[in-house]
């Protein structure tokens, strides 16, 4: 396992007619020491965002979807005008910095700030994150569960932030811990009239014959990254994809089911609630070795 | 105002046979240094939980409901076993060494700590709050906004986390920031189904004639700290006090509402979506003054 390597992005938005240097803007320091304050609102509000950034090779992956989905998020945020070039300059640097490993993972993080401030706080922390090989090879046991959200919530009801990549994840990390008290390794969630949605953090994928499916951004879920290269791996081997709302009960005609993520790549899922689907193992195993060759 | 103090308790949670002496497991560090790791999941996820204590003329308010009120939040969240005793000592250390001044709080947050380390990362940071007294006295004007979930969630889906503290307050600062852009100060959060819930910082509390009405925390909402201590006041002065269901529609016809919370103690609203409600001016000053003369 490398060393966690650390960049503080000070500060991540645009600073007009600045004229200090990127070196300053950039500053290297020690993961091992604290490096956020006690009054930062991306702390004590969950008041922030985040993408993280899958690095294979030494390529940073999808750099531009992820910083547009970045954006976006702060844009839904009312956050300031994020410096898209410098934070990109960041992120590439933790990942050099790092150098060569397994599952590497670049996670860039922008928060409103210490409380009063109005400067926001960002960095780019790359890590060495969790090992899919076994859960890529053997699937997943998943459950479903209801996320309380209607599906119309993000067109009526924008400032519950549905689709925007926000710090405040505590709601996913106790549906996941819920998952594993039930003998699950992740979720699906549901929206209460319906409709499947996304995993805590990864998006889903659906095949019926020849046709891939991934359930609409418009209920309020994020676009994702990984799920847009293998819709381009699909095409090319000749399927049909489509965006669209996708019904709970619809999953039990698909024929095959996978979380795609930048950390995990593609997995199968092998069981939802109980139900059995098939891995599609050739199929996932080609689909995983091309995101891998992906180089940016 | 004061200097903001920072006390980190190292850590929050009981340790079986440890024989370390209090004294090293409250720290006072420099508040204008960072204190916290990029990798907490406090930050990362808003993975952990909060209470704010007000702090008048030296006392503490509220100490035990508080602590109850985190360590119901703890539960919910699957956090380890809280040393209570120990973040009691805490927060008065932090209060102490700010010494007397207006609008003090602390606010106690606990997190699940760095990730991969297993042990929950708590502090109290005792700094001096938004002052109230315009608002105290002029009242404030707020809209109602969509929560988003039935009133039930709290019951069918805990995973959720209606009703625990957490640090995932990104949709509570959303709410307000939408408050702001319609020329109003505060929300009121509305259940899908039509029951108010609560504010996004704060407690509601009506009154219909003799009778004062609190929404049920069996929606999942948090206990107020304050509205008990307001119950109590008013059970004093002779008044009926209850918690139920209430109805968004009912509010058409209360005779006055409030808001109360540790910081703000308490705020009549005058304007609430366009509909006028009277301030009952006296009675609000007479529960101020009760509520600021409480030593625990």
């Amino acid at each position: 396992m490398g060393k966690p390597q650390l960049v503080m992005i000070d500060p991540p938005t645009r600073i007009p007619e600045s004229d200090r240097p990127v070196a300053d803007r950039l500053r290297v320091v020690d993961p091992d020491q604290p490096a956020i304050s006690a009054a930062d609102l991306g702390l004590t509000r969950g008041d922030g965002i985040f993408e993280s950034f899958g690095v294979v090779d030494g390529d940073v992956q999808a750099m531009q979807p992820h910083l547009r989905r970045l954006q976006r998020s702060a844009a839904m945020l009312d956050l300031p005008e994020l410096d898209l070039e410098l934070i990109e300059q960041g992120v590439r640097k933790a990942a050099e910095l790092y150098g060569p490993g397994p599952n590497l993972l670049v996670k860039l993080v922008i928060t409103r700030g210490v409380e009063g401030s109005g400067v926001p706080t960002g960095f780019a922390y790359a890590f060495e994150g969790e090992d899919y090989a076994t859960r890529q090879r053997d699937g997943v046991k998943i459950i479903s569960l209801d996320r309380g959200y209607r599906s119309d919530v993000a067109k009526t009801s924008p400032w519950l932030l549905q689709g925007a990549k926000t710090l405040s994840y505590a709601v996913n990390m106790a549906a996941l811990r819920e998952a594993r008290r039930r003998g699950a390794e992740d979720v699906l969630f549901v929206t209460s009239d319906g409709y499947v949605l996304e995993a805590p953090r990864s998006t889903l994928v659906c095949r019926f014959g020849d046709a891939f499916v991934t359930p609409t951004t418009e209920f309020g879920i994020l676009p994702g990254t990984t799920q847009h290269a293998v819709w381009e791996i699909l095409a090319d081997l000749g399927y049909a994809c489509e965006e669209r709302p996708v019904r709970r009960d619809e999953l039990d005609r698909a024929d095959a089911l996978w979380l795609v993520s930048s950390g995990q790549q593609i997995t199968p899922i092998v069981e939802l609630d109980g139900r059995a689907y098939d891995k599609n193992s050739e199929l996932s195993e080609t689909i995983l070795k091309r995101l891998l060759a992906r180089t940016s």
